[in-house]
């Protein structure tokens, strides 16, 4: 299902087949928690910024509207109107991230819900059912996600459970998309690597989860903490170790300089949440590095956010205009900002890929991977 | 500029030509106080959902960004994109509504700025400098809104200067559409009666001010706290002294049923936040009566807001899709009840022009003048 089509250096030009269609890698995955993008952005919108594969999020949707009035309602695609590929997480991250109270056991985990706090357990047959019912075409494997830096030994038992949670969710996620009435039969399983910022238990780890066939693998626990030199040293470490013939996702990451380092590395998928983040807030970007549209000195440029930009914001609104909808609180200035930083990194993984193809993946990067997280000049 | 094509008994189907195209009247004006619309809407989707005309605030976009930054970016047509017909507020009724302090001279208003507390004085010539530097097609003259019930000594005194203030208006608008550099040499200017609850001051001002030569004539100052029948009488006392070959603007109203009664009485112009700000709510308009998207048992519903309705978010979405993302807060589903409430009321125009035309209207009136507004069975 997966092919690689090029390779320059470590860095791959794939191509990745989903039940709802090709995903052409490197990828970037926009981010539609709760089964809609903040800032307005509907799956429609997501069509015309060149989005290839949305990603919505197991723990979010499982409390609410929760993953079996999805599966009621024809599975997550048909709610949300989105015919492309779409990625569950697993749930893990927000269950250490978001929830309040938790504990951890061999079974799974029990935490307490961030909207009413009740008591929820969670564990791999859980997580394999609610993404089976929500439908997605890439299933993530549940994980313990550790934050860095933690104990050695913490990380070492943690990431052992891991692989045998991944054991149990391979064999949950067979059995479940072999039922007469699975959401989608052609769900598909990633399984990640943990081990925090620890060398040997990344590449034990990595070992140990690619002798669990799945159809793609992931590093996680990374940008949680960390130095940036860290994440880029694991993985290179872990990299040599993960099947040649298989996707490979860095979960959360991250900025245009880290994509094109990862990429770089071999990494073929990312997702990330920032650049929504940075939208909302006004950090925009451009090929000619980042701009603050709040800044004064926007107050009366004609100019689109970037004059080389054909996203629905520069295509037809100043830099004037969207920086009076922000300052005047104006959600349309969210819309606009979240479309125009989307397209951005939706249009950046096209070049990278062009650039794969045509063998001047260094000198790509050379150009720009310091440049697209700075100020513009 | 302006055609009555046909009537059916007071209710008048027209054609009112403006600087940026033709408006089909009875109409529903779609407010976009700040130069865009609440709910993450811009003046592409406005085209989408059957818009004819764009109302924005000039109180609003004096204090920010500014009506001469807006001059500067070659008008508000351009600064928001938008190429139809655009109607600015006098800022009058912003004045007093929203701003704190305020003094009323002969001269005009010196009130508070709400952003920043600033003093700022704005008469019938700084009103009209600003619509001129905003450029829009129709600009409102400068008057002062009362609040209903008001003693009749104030409101006599206050509609006689208002009608002064016409003078004033008038003779500043010939001047600055003849400027060499002016943005929108075709603006037109409409008058405004006043006159509280008083039949007899509403119709020594309509006489009054139908003496100035406007291009259309607007009722203002109801809806402001009166009950409806008195709204309506008043329409019925106004009435037969607006010009006949000029529109009529009912300024601020208001629900289905106050528009088509409206219509009935020889009203032409309508507008209201109240469909947008009842979306944002959850409260959405279907030709069955009003439904609250919020509650429990829409959670399953497969079904479209309204089965009949193509606006965008009926075309692609489930009422247990909007709920979820109303529930989850996620602004998306503000913009898609948005959408769809003002795609009603502007579908509900459409309705109410065919009705007059095909001499039918007093049926249509008695089919939804109630229905409308009620809770669907």
């Amino acid at each position: 299902m997966f092919k690689v089509l090029k390779t320059d250096g470590k860095a791959r030009r794939g191509h990745f087949e989903c039940a709802h269609g090709p995903v052409q890698t490197p990828v970037f995955m926009n981010v539609g928690t709760q089964g809609a993008i903040k800032g307005a952005v509907s799956a429609h919108d997501l069509k015309q910024i060149g989005c290839q594969v949305e990603l919505s999020n197991t723990y979010h949707l499982h409390l609410r509207p929760t993953d079996t009035a999805v599966r009621q309602l024809g599975g997550l695609h048909k709610f949300m109107d989105w015919d492309g590929p779409i990625l569950t997480d697993s749930g893990g991250f927000q269950v250490f991230s978001l929830s309040g109270l938790r504990k951890i056991t061999e079974e799974g985990v029990t935490f307490a819900s961030h909207i009413d706090g009740r008591r929820i357990f969670m564990g791999p047959e859980q997580s394999m059912q609610i993404q089976s019912n929500l439908g997605s075409d890439i299933a993530m494997a549940f994980d313990e996600c550790v934050e860095n830096p933690a104990p050695y030994e913490y990380v070492k038992a943690s990431c052992e459970r891991t692989v045998r949670w991944l054991e149990r969710c391979k064999r949950e996620h067979d059995r479940l998309n072999a039922l007469p009435d699975t959401v989608n039969p052609g769900q598909m399983l990633f399984g990640i690597n943990q081990g925090g910022t620890y060398p040997d238990l990344r590449v034990w780890s990595m070992i140990e989860t690619a002798k669990i066939e799945c159809d793609g693998y992931a590093i996680g626990g990374l940008a949680v903490g960390e130095p940036t030199q860290t994440m880029y040293d694991i993985i290179d470490a872990v990299e040599p170790h993960m099947p040649k013939d298989k996707p490979r996702y860095l979960m959360g990451v991250g900025t245009p300089s880290n994509i094109i380092e990862a990429v770089a590395r071999g990494v073929d998928f990312f997702d990330c949440v920032m650049p929504a983040r940075n939208a909302r807030h006004g950090k925009l970007f451009t090929w000619q590095g980042t701009i603050n549209i709040k800044n004064e000195k926007y107050k009366l440029d004609e100019r689109p956010i970037s004059p080389v930009c054909q996203c629905p914001a520069c295509r037809s609104f100043s830099r004037a205009y969207i920086r009076h909808l922000l300052s005047a609180g104006e959600m349309l200035a969210l819309r606009l900002c979240v479309l125009h930083n989307l397209y951005f990194y939706n249009e950046l993984m096209a070049h990278i890929r062009r650039a794969i193809e045509e063998n001047r993946y260094d000198q790509f990067r050379a150009q720009y991977s310091q440049r697209l997280g700075e100020p513009a000049v």
